[in-house]
């Protein structure tokens, strides 16, 4: 998906978010603000909004003066979505249908986020929401059928605390699974509240999985931006699960029948795209 | 009020927008928001938002290579406004308190605008809601008192069809004080919907009050942006009553204690500049 006009409204947004997080002087956000619109001026509008987010925060970085504005939230919603591990597990342990349970947790994680239009969320309501009523999209007889011939699985990662319900649904996987050889792809560098290998370190991801991390601090992930190990995964993979819209938006641009996305519509840009509503819930094969 | 961050983000709210009632194409749209963000890398952080408006909306009218994108929704609003004239002057005959009827029906046309925040409105819910329940800052007690006093008085306007409700108020100010000189300061060009000389004939305004001209296409009123005759004007006031969010915005960056500010808050940053909600009711003089 390509950048959109309403894209640049959210790209302020989102750097006079993340000054408010380390300043209250609004000189200062001003400052930041205006860093970002000198990066915005030549934007290339055939790319997707991750791709452009790069350059939005390393900017709004340097103006900040801050390595990862989003550290310390990074921490605490991993926390807090870890002490959602039990439940989960026991919901899962408890399901008739244990894969789809897994997923609809998994979507619900996808609610933490710092990016795009999120403003505020509630992790417990969406959890009972979405465990309740289910996908607006559902492409899960397809994923299964892919999944009993696959050898090689990755998930591309999206935000910290989401992990925490990623790594369930992968051991939910493993066990229905076993032969299965599972990767999960990080960030490259810090990203707004995206999973870098710190993170997936502190929930104890190289249990279940390998984590491998891509090249670049983008919100999105993209094939070309992989050194030569990671490509080959990618290469390799017989089925993916893309968390996040903002994987989404990357790779709705290539065709990829192994691409299954699992996220939260968050944005009216992507609604639109997708023809649905805000806060619709997609488990959704890649036929673009 | 000096500009800030959020601004930002309704600059370019308002060239998709502005862009939008001209075009579907995404490309055009896209080249439009781009022309505002480069004409937004050097702004003067110490100006109030209208004055940058100006800039903006000149960006939006050469990239569309329109001269008036708000041309017919300034005909339709006017004449919309005028079908509720009938209404309007009934509801003042037969109050008890006919200037604060008046002044309360032309806070609710204050409500057809489409700067700023404004996506949708209702003329109807807006007059209902303003007779029924009134003002959140209300001044008129020392409205009165220099209106007793007074020989001079400037009506700054703001938006077409909200005109109709002032002409209405000036009719009902002269009614009550016959011996005021009234003057009517417009808009020195086009700008979102704000009222210029035409909008001001088409509704008749000249059988009420004399109409001024002032020099920019600023929605904000500025008084140093006069012709040497608009400045004796505004200099001989004894009162003055300032329409809208956007002479809001200009003149609480000046001591001037003959002016009433009488209008919808419309945006956040406003809201939280007076510590008030946002569609809060305004009619505060100026003690800035």
């Amino acid at each position: 998906m390509k950048v959109h006009p309403e894209c640049y409204n959210c790209f302020i947004t989102q750097a006079i978010r993340s000054s408010k997080l380390h300043t209250g002087n609004k000189e200062k956000i001003l400052n930041v603000v205006q860093g970002v619109i000198r990066k915005l001026t030549n934007i290339d509008h055939s790319l997707p909004p991750p791709i452009i987010s790069e350059e939005v925060y390393e900017t709004i970085r340097k103006e900040l003066v801050v390595d990862d504005p989003y550290k310390d939230i990074k921490r605490k919603y991993n926390d807090i979505a870890k002490s959602y591990s039990d439940f989960s597990k026991a919901k899962i342990k408890n399901s008739e249908n244990k894969l789809m349970c897994a997923l609809k947790l998994s979507l619900a994680g996808n609610i933490i986020d710092f990016g795009g239009e999120m403003d505020k969320f509630s992790i417990e309501e969406t959890i009972n929401d979405t465990l309740a009523s289910g996908f607006h999209i559902n492409d899960i007889e397809i994923f299964k059928t892919k999944l009993k011939d696959a050898k090689n699985l990755v998930l591309l990662a999206d935000n910290a605390g989401e992990i925490v319900f990623d790594k369930i649904l992968l051991e939910t996987i493993k066990n229905l699974y076993p032969s299965l050889n599972i990767h999960v792809f990080v960030r490259g560098g810090n990203i707004i509240n995206d999973v870098t290998v710190e993170d997936a370190d502190y929930v104890g991801m190289g249990d279940t999985a390998k984590v491998v991390k891509t090249q670049k601090a983008i919100p999105g992930f993209w094939p070309d931006f992989c050194d030569e190990d990671c490509r080959k995964i990618w290469e390799d993979a017989d089925i993916v699960i893309s968390k996040g819209q903002g994987n989404f938006e990357t790779l709705s641009e290539i065709k990829d029948k192994r691409i299954f996305f699992l996220f939260i519509i968050k944005c009216r840009v992507v609604a639109q795209f997708l023809n649905l509503k805000k806060f619709s819930k997609i488990f959704l094969n890649n036929n673009f």
